[in-house]
């Protein structure tokens, strides 16, 4: 099968590169860039070097790449993906984007987080957080790709959610991201000086991925969940710890927690329990597809410490997309996606 | 006047050589160190060659060393600091322990958090967060050296604790340190490929500066306040920030919060408000004994998010344990300590 | 097939357990660990987690082990191999040393740097450079894989000395390598707060890769060469960079110098020559099998500079004994090593 | 007396402001910036925040600047100082520049090596590597500060060249600096992503400190040096280590280098003799004015190398520069420039 990818030459868009050369179903279809369209990916990014030296496409000829393509990657910043979905409303080409814009099941709340008029608001992707949504990801012809704080915020506290022992309010994600979460754009903040031996917050109380939880959250809860969400910059390439306070409900035992936690993701082969008093790692997940959660109950405040742990450019974005679209082509789950961590 | 080092050659202590060599009004007396007893400083550290070439000392004549002395640091892992204590009770030398030994009003919490029996349950020291209690530290004859985290989180609430402006409940501080808070010693966890790139928490839910925190809330309070507290190690060499959760009570304007901070830090040379809105970093402060604060509100949740920096080893540390000597000796409280952040 | 790791707890060895971990033909049998003897390897690397959760074996019952095994990779200190080696002298177990024990043609070379009288001086091992002795890999008992140095090193230069181009005197090798390089024991000078921001050489004209260097120098120049080589740690998890000064012959032209390197190196797939002028960078290579050359020449002064990087723990160490296995078993030579370098 | 800073949002420019503020005799006059001028330095800068609040102007009105200052610091990129010079021809503003502009006795070599044609090709700098040329910078109007390489590398070589102990041809300088050394300015290449976990050479054979330090090479050694110098980038701030490779003469003995060191250096306030088999690390002299110097002797070789380490923004530029003007202007050489190395 052919898959092509749209904003090939973005942090996300080169791991997608990676991952799907070393998948043995896919071949590679085009790849795009606008700013530096005619140019060898190679070239920008020497890593890639004697394996990917394709030339980079323009995206004008969408229609075009949609016929040559079993599969269409997005990753491009927000605002993009809903005019490519409302130019393919009738191919039949699959699109797994990787940005924002069809991750609100009401677009309103992407409107208005976003700041932007939505472009296609008819169409009704599939939000792709594969363990919980993968029976609807399977024949989904949109399929919109969790953000990276997201599917570690969400797959944090899903279990605690649904099995009903924690309360829906006061709930605290705070979220440290590696510095591939900012992208690649020349920013005085992205730069190298400017981001080593540093650390500080960003976009408190307002970054757009806080409604994205808490849509998932309430789903879980059955009620309206309103949390609050802080995300910091760490001075690494990759990999998010989410901090996650959730205030326990009554009487509810450390074996009740395991079992939630167990009865939800035992199977999973991405999910990796580590159990009580574990404080997982970002480095132990590095470059693989994997999440690790650890957890802590403080007797004194009554609250549960969940922490969960990812690589930002894998299960947060380029991974779990690749697992998505295995998913939808009846591949195994976890086909191109086995790499161990790199560690260290 | 003369100044000894007790443990000089942690982190902490090597740190207050720095600063006491460039402090116009002090000279190095004795500096000890058990391990390296007999060896130069300088051949421990060679960023102090030329400079501070120093023997290191044994401690074993510690009433000599208290007699030739105007003021001792002590900078020894907790549990030592007691013991000098007990033994100096009778010298008017004075005494400025970094460790944890004397924190506590009441030295039970300090046996039931560090499990360990208090050598020197009677002394009763002064709490050295030198903005607070100024007056106190003046004529104190022990002065308890703040921690780091402790330091960090206090000052970022303190105001708002005091104006009665949060509700006692549901503190939250998610607290993020660099490497050099978990000292010199040969850990696994603390070799270079195992903190690079790496991110997690620790001590969930049981680290001893909880209660530490606690303490000096409460107190400002006016009635006990209970929190959560989380650190985590950074891939930094110096900095903590701590981002500090807590609820607002009704109808509290942005105002009042602003001027709670104004009113309790504006004349304060070492705390700058960045004001609401503003994300303070750790890289702003590097080296220097400045607080950083800024804070963001969030309607939508009804909380205010408090976020402070500092470096940990100077006003985490010996910056503050040199501002605090500064008081107790009459010298201007920032004499020796106007050094500018090193940036970048 | 089946193969064992002794000394599977450091660096190397973990690697290897990674690398063998994704190889489609082989199978892991038993791995070693005298000081974790009983634990299991994901207990000590949680990345391992779900993936390699085996128990650690002592390498006392060493025939046992050597009967159940097709291959042994040796990842321990140097001065051990040499015994594994006279023990297991009459197995028909096959053997691959990351070690220095078995690196020399002459075992009076190894005894006069590594100060070490050696244990099985007959055995003669083969030097696993893969892409220089290929053919004598294949049917050898005992490789002796080469150094992270060596390796990056020789690449370099190797093309040039055959070819004649530059003189056998005047050659300066300054290699900076990343601080896996320094192991995973306990010394100060691998703390994090030692190695961070920091950069400094060490071994200063008596580092033990540099008779390794001369002797396969010397071997392609077909005669004696002695070269300066000069180590130094980077504030990096992975990677060396060697570059390498060597004077070119009288009215050597570009097109002859890249003439030999396309000639020698063409067809390599782990080589990827990045040509003149190009500056070789080692997050291009990171975690992967690859060595990227670059060079240049100043007419100015005579001299070629060349440049490599490779992944010390890949192609410096676990990689290349997995590519040696590949050769020695009959397997596509790049078999479990395609992965492309992970980047960022 | 008044100095002002033209160009002072650089990276250099503001290391100045951090210098200059910490100086007793100086109060700060004019800073400028042609991008941010209006501007407040330190919302630019927030470390600088309650301690250099001034706005930046503009360099327009440049003579007016020159009379209310006693001396002007230029820290612009090469080519804007030599007008800024031509400007101020006639004024008695002492000029120091932190540029190459002013570098070279012949400014034929500037415009070879710089592209760019001399606008001021009769004004004599001194060139104002202090240790050696202090006599001549105590009264020269216009110093050209050297730069962060040169400085390095020359300080390491100079003694060996001047007591004629070794050979003129076959040095090599393989030097690695810190990212501020690439500036503040935006590049893909000075991206976090793009510089951690990296490093890479840079204007091999090309770069335009060679003839900086040919030229005082040449001087020292009274015949004309031509050397090879390469440059690597490292990740971190700053930092600066030059690994100086020269052949020794005949019979040289290690007590004669080491005498020559002595000799040279041996009451240099900034200059730190580590001596043999010393390997001096960048992390040693961070954030202070010292540059540490080692070395070893090859005798296999013949050769010496000799390693210096210095920060590139202190010693390499707003230090030294700062050192000039306490010698220009009579005050003592290290006022304000005595504070300790920051480590860790």
């Amino acid at each position: 099968m052919k898959a092509s990818v749209i904003g090939a030459t973005g942090y996300a868009g080169v791991e997608l590169l990676r991952l799907l050369d070393g998948h043995p179903e896919v071949q590679l279809g085009v790849i795009t860039s606008e700013s530096s369209t005619g140019e060898n990916i190679s070239a920008l990014y020497p890593h890639l070097a004697n394996r990917i030296d394709m030339g980079l496409a323009s995206m004008q000829n969408l229609e075009q790449i949609a016929a040559e393509s079993d599969v269409i990657f997005i990753a491009l910043p927000h605002g993009h993906a809903m005019k490519i979905g409302a130019q393919l409303k009738y191919s039949d080409v699959r699109i797994i984007d990787l940005g924002g814009d069809y991750r609100f099941s009401d677009h309103k709340v992407f409107e208005e987080w976003y700041k932007l008029r939505h472009a296609d608001p008819d169409t009704k992707a599939v939000y792709g957080l594969t363990e919980f949504y993968r029976d609807e990801v399977k024949n989904a012809r949109v399929v919109a790709n969790p953000g990276c704080y997201t599917t570690c915020s969400i797959l944090a506290l899903a279990p605690l959610f649904k099995s009903g022992l924690i309360k829906t309010s006061g709930v605290i994600v705070d979220a440290k991201s590696g510095t591939t979460g900012a992208g690649r754009s020349l920013k005085l903040g992205s730069l190298y000086c400017s981001v080593n031996e540093n650390f500080h917050a960003y976009g408190v109380a307002s970054h757009r991925h806080t409604p994205e939880i808490e849509q998932i959250y309430s789903r879980l809860a059955c009620e309206p969940v309103v949390i609050q969400f802080t995300p910091h910059l760490l001075p690494v390439d990759r990999g998010i710890l989410a901090t996650c306070y959730a205030e326990l409900k009554e009487n509810v035992s450390d074996e009740s927690v395991a079992e939630a936690f167990e009865g939800f993701y035992g199977k999973e082969f991405f999910i990796r329990l580590l159990g009580k008093g574990a404080c997982p790692e970002i480095k132990n997940v590095r470059a693989s597809n994997y999440v690790d959660l650890g957890w802590e109950i403080d007797r004194r405040t009554g609250r549960i410490i969940v922490m969960s742990v990812l690589d930002n450019l894998v299960k947060g974005a380029a991974g779990q997309a690749v697992q998505n679209m295995n998913v939808m082509f009846g591949f195994d789950e976890a086909c191109g996606l086995r790499q161990l961590p790199i560690y260290p």
